[in-house]
């Protein structure tokens, strides 16, 4: 019996990650949409869910530990655990940026509106649907779709690099607007950042499923 | 005995995760040495220290995992092996951002060299010793120390606002040097990176510390 109380609770941290990634992924596009839509009550909604975020975090830090403490989990049902409480960590920090990217809506807001050379909606996108992959490669323990989100996380520096590069030619041809095209700057690169933190979500999981595997063939060619 | 053996192995735990926090100092500080004195062969070196950083980082995962799963750690050494899971991906990170260093130095070196209005000795070594003071209070299980930790990622974030400042300034007014500018741009944010790793250790260390602390009071407290 105990085993199936243990397999209940692995279920049960499965569903607060996911809550807890449903949280930080509803941040990102709070945030983006803030930043493109211009819109101040949205900002404050980003800074009021990064609360509920930290609680998230700490409620299922303290489930982890408390099983990894009073079970003894095996291999690969240990690896999920770290990984749980490591891709915790990075869904945290995903809100955080969200939190820098309402910030830099909330500066934007007190300067004149300038239109900018960057598909900051399709950088939103792109990063959200790492995250989204990302942890739906951890539900399914799916490495091929973590895989995919490593690859995507590609497409996410190359759209900052080309916004680094336009927003500077911009500063060049237009002085006038630095502060503007420095704002854009800044959340191109939190963009990026969550766009990371979805890759290390990803590597995680390969590491949680790929890892076990080796440990598991290692055993058998033991045997 | 066995506890005496599993008390051991924490102490060699320690050592490594040590000898792995060197290797990505020594990479940071090659980096950083690199880009100030253009010097192609230490470029070089960050690159190959790479592959050790990679290979330690694998060893320590291995023996974190197999003493969570081997023991049954109580609750504070339970935090200090995945603190130091966690710290281990950060340094490999570290190692990472250190190698993107080397990759812009290769990049500067390929064009007209120009003095950058910004002092990037001082950034490398406020991020150096945030490393070695974020591992010393690893080592030290020193929580007060990794606040001061966090204290310097500000200043750090501080440099790197005002580094990106000036040189888009210089970019206004000296559009020829663009790439050049760009080319520091992109270090600044790498040594901020760098930091913010630094922190996410010191981050660890005081989880570690203080969350032992906390369920150490409760359970006192529910006696």
């Amino acid at each position: 019996m105990p085993r199936i109380h243990f397999q209940q609770q692995l279920a049960e941290l499965k569903d607060k990650i996911l809550a807890m990634a449903a949280l930080s992924q509803q941040a990102v596009e709070s945030a983006v949409d803030a930043y493109l839509q211009r819109d101040q009550g949205l900002c404050q909604y980003v800074r009021q869910n990064e609360t509920a975020i930290n609680t998230a975090q700490r409620e299922l830090d303290e489930m982890a530990y408390e099983l990894l403490s009073r079970e003894q989990p095996m291999a690969i049902d240990l690896r999920f655990i770290v990984a749980v409480i490591k891709i915790n960590g990075d869904l945290e920090r995903i809100g955080d940026q969200s939190v820098a990217v309402a910030r830099r809506t909330r500066d934007a807001l007190a300067i004149d509106h300038v239109e900018l050379p960057v598909d900051f909606a399709a950088m939103g996108e792109c990063t959200s649907r790492m995250i989204r992959s990302a942890i739906q490669s951890l539900l399914d323990g799916d490495a091929r779709l973590a895989d995919s989100v490593r690859e995507m996380d590609d497409e996410v520096d190359r759209m900052n690099r080309r916004a680094h590069s336009d927003l500077l030619t911009m500063v060049q041809t237009m002085p006038q607007h630095t502060q503007q095209a420095m704002n854009g700057l800044f959340v191109s690169r939190s963009l990026e950042r969550i766009a990371d933190h979805a890759s290390n979500i990803a590597t995680d999981v390969i590491f949680w499923i790929r890892g076990a595997d080796v440990r598991h063939q290692l055993s058998m060619s033991m045997d």
